[in-house]
């Protein structure tokens, strides 16, 4: 992974379902994603959330991946008929479902005599599409052109990623370290926080407040594909913070 | 709140960081923003997340705003170089910014001698926005037009939604009810829900599976604006479910 030219890769993800815009639903699939595709050095560039409406995520994915190296959708793949996301993905390719061969060996092995018109449903793969093992339980999902069309429950959608990185091609790895400053508000910080990043203008620095029964502060956070010029920033905004009278600043290290 | 008419009204949500889309943070403001705007009676339609790249959120806004009644932005309004959400919603909006009186006069009263630069920037609101409390600490977001300019710390982010509320104009408002199927996988249900789902074409009907230690199953949630019409449909859905042999079926009340 990582490609030494440093190129950028980017990647937009598509949340498919009513259960997350009506509240019901706390995603996580986003932040599991993003991690993801960090550590394989791939920039997530944009994240939408749609309804389970054909025309919205048909639109939202034509959107998303004319524009991005790679989309990966989550949810909307089950049997019920609320599962909409292979009809929609097949609508914005333009082609056809079929019921994928080797789907509907593994659920007549499964199954038998129950395998039902809604259990057929998760054997439709647009022609074209390749399938993305699924190592929890379930159907697989698939991937097709550029787009990574994966399950909605987190668990099932983590097992799935690790079928998607190998097939991804990877950017230049970003690296981060954090710098905890305590007891100091951003209005203090963000004179030294910005001269530091204008010296260093091919860095990413933000800046996090926390507030919490034990203080308040803010989480700096230095991200770079290149470990030297990281390490300069990170003695620089150290510098900086200091000579601007604050000294409560530590190094934290994420788990 | 709840218009007697019906007439649906639309929201999006816009969380502006790339905290959230690095990965390093746990959005939980579109869930909040969501519950709340359903005891409003208002669809949250869409929800973008975007990086602090001021094209990027410039360009999301406008497509948002003009297609929803309202749209609702978190994060980005801090005083740090990467809080450039007012330079955009100026820049969306296509008019300046100007420092506001009754920030700067908080903002004096609270900083004296302190009052920096950096804070000064969170006293910047576009030409014709109007302010929104925020309860918690810290300075007001603001409202021009039809787009509302939030906090992205959620204990900020909430406060300030108690001073959205009462400027929106409500729809009608939905209710919930949870039927709860255990032992049984989607599969198995996918057929009574469907003929449900067929009958009741106003209503939503969504499934959502669990699979967890004690077992698994689905949270069957039935959603409509018209009470009667939820309460038929329960008893339709209880009846096509124990025709198709689920006995393990409990009504959830949600807290």
């Amino acid at each position: 992974m990582g490609s030494p030219g440093g190129e950028r890769v980017t990647a937009a993800v598509m949340i498919i379902g009513d259960e997350i815009l009506s509240g019901r639903t706390q995603d996580t699939n986003l932040r599991d994603i993003a991690r993801y595709l960090g550590v394989l050095g791939i920039d997530l560039a944009e994240a939408r959330t749609v309804p389970d409406v054909h025309e919205e995520i048909v639109a939202a994915l034509n959107a998303l991946r004319g524009r991005y190296d790679y989309v990966i959708t989550t949810g909307g793949i089950g049997p019920t008929h609320d599962d909409i996301t292979a009809d929609a993905v097949a609508a914005a390719f333009g082609v056809e479902l079929e019921e994928h061969p080797e789907i509907m060996a593994m659920m007549r092995a499964r199954w038998g005599d129950d395998l039902n018109a809604a259990r057929r449903r998760m054997a439709r793969v647009p022609v074209g599409g390749v399938l993305v093992k699924n190592p929890v339980q379930g159907p697989p999902g698939f991937m097709i052109g550029n787009v990574f069309v994966l399950a909605g429950v987190p668990t099932i959608m983590r097992g799935m990623l690790e079928d998607v990185g190998p097939r991804l091609r990877g950017g230049m790895v970003t690296i981060a370290r954090t710098l905890r400053v305590e007891g100091s508000g951003e209005g203090t910080i963000a004179a030294p926080l910005e001269a530091v990043a204008k010296a260093h203008p091919e860095m990413s620095l933000g800046s996090y407040p926390f507030f919490n029964p034990e203080g308040f502060g803010s989480n700096l956070v230095l991200r770079s594909r290149n470990a030297d010029e990281l390490a300069r920033a990170v003695a620089d905004l150290t510098a900086a913070l200091a000579a601007a009278g604050i000294e409560a600043v530590r190094e934290v290290v994420e788990g």
